[in-house]
């Protein structure tokens, strides 16, 4: 039986491309798999892993005939790879990505692949995990986990269904957004806490008395916190990308702080305990999907 | 051989108030254990449980031998017990506390206990945990956890040697600050993220797609708001108990916020990732004590 892809092109081999690849055969659905990358050692390794079946050396040969090329990498260095694969994707050839941000990423497709952007399905699977690297890649890490596929208009549906095929295999839960809408969901429940955590640990570490501090801080600090210790390269390149939809959320919370602070400042305990209780309720009734 | 403590008077018998009598117990460390609170059916429970071996009738007789009486109901309602106590506390016996907050009681003890504030060593074990409640309460509760003192200049040395000596009893290491040192720490490391927590999550829950939103809500946004499903009561008591202090780190926090919203604004990366760097750099180091 033929697999579903015959063949998958992947730019950037860590924890996202490489699962995606370990995924896809896992299923069964992969024939050939082929890698490009920044790093020899990174490429070697995910060879040496099973995750991939050839280092890729000539782009305009692989992505000519491929059925999916995924970009993996770094949401800043899409733009360049879109410039090399362009004159050389294949006609069936669809290209999609794993980006955080969408529409950064669709106005470089927009930029670069000229008329081949219908060929471009912008995705971004919600698999947040600690680790990063190939060897961290997992055939499971995608099993039960939301992917947002954002689709242009100039796609063709059968090309999207072939895209959220490929993540269903996965094992993947495959939703559909705008760009915008994507942008926008992620700047608030993502990127701003991101934010909030970096800005009270860098608040901190700016005192004096900052050992002092941080040797009281206990589990609330601790969970608070723990997304300060994320990638400062990777979040600087997520918050220049999503820049407009993050400063909006910026401003808004610190509107809510000013409210916060104001009920606070006039010692009104009914309207703390207001807010106090809508946010228990609401963090209280949600689950993680 | 005579337990330590022959006889000590608890009010407000849940986890704190609960665990500090079961460590004493485990230790041999305590004869009488006499509870007060508000719910006849928590007390009874305290007693079934073997936290109790009496449930309190005659405040006035209780405190009179007492060897130490611990404060451990919410802070609001600290300045009632100093006032019903104040007239019957004997001259050996000591009084502590288990508040998040330290100016606020030191305040109502020095207004309602007049000379005997002497008597009085405020403390604050550092024992959050996500239960409470007598059956919450644990006999190792306090095993390796911090207990701050916050001695007052009135406080003789051996009084304060004598409570460190109970908390040490129940596994805790001991520091002592003073209660504005403790105010200013806590608002820092607890009491502000609680604050930023809960002001996420509520201003979420203002908007019209936020099922939307809190479907795509992933590990990130888990950690950083599960804080914001603490208790509004406690919360909202503990902001307006610390007012001032956490006036000041809301102020400051602010003011962080604003710069990186002018980084962001000025497409500044250098900025952001100095600041993302430095945070992640002291969150990475610090180790939960």
């Amino acid at each position: 039986m033929q697999p579903s892809f015959r063949k998958i092109v992947i730019f950037g081999v860590g924890l996202i491309g490489g699962s995606f690849a370990l995924a896809l055969r896992k299923a069964g659905a992969v024939g050939d798999v082929v890698g490009f990358g920044r790093s020899q050692a990174t490429l070697d390794e995910a060879k040496q892993l099973g995750i991939l079946d050839r280092i890729g050396s000539d782009v305009a040969a692989e992505v000519k005939d491929a059925d999916i090329v995924l970009l993996a990498t770094p949401v800043a260095q899409m733009a360049d790879i879109f410039v090399r694969i362009a004159p050389h994707l294949g006609s069936q050839t669809l290209v999609t990505d794993g980006g955080s941000t969408k529409c950064d990423v669709v106005a470089a497709a927009r930029a670069h692949l000229g008329s081949k952007v219908a060929q471009f399905i912008p995705g971004h699977p919600i698999a947040g995990a600690e680790k990063s690297g190939a060897s961290a890649a997992m055939a499971d890490l995608y099993q039960g986990k939301k992917v947002v596929l954002a689709p242009l208009p100039e796609n063709p549906k059968a090309s999207v269904a072939r895209v959220r095929q490929a993540w269903e295999l996965c094992g993947a839960n495959v939703m559909e957004l705008t760009p915008e809408e994507h942008d926008g969901v992620f700047a608030a429940v993502s990127h701003l806490p991101h934010l909030l955590s970096f800005a009270l640990v860098h608040d901190l570490a700016q005192r004096d008395n900052k050992e002092l501090l941080l040797s009281f801080a206990a589990s609330g600090f601790r969970d608070f916190t723990r997304i300060a210790a994320s990638s400062p390269e990777m979040w600087r390149d997520i918050s220049l990308a999503n820049r407009d939809a993050l400063l909006r959320e910026v401003k808004r919370y610190a509107d809510e702080l000013y409210v916060i602070h104001q009920a606070l400042q006039n010692n009104d305990a009914a309207k703390l305990e207001e807010i106090f209780s809508v946010a228990r309720a609401v963090r209280s009734n949600w689950t993680q999907q």
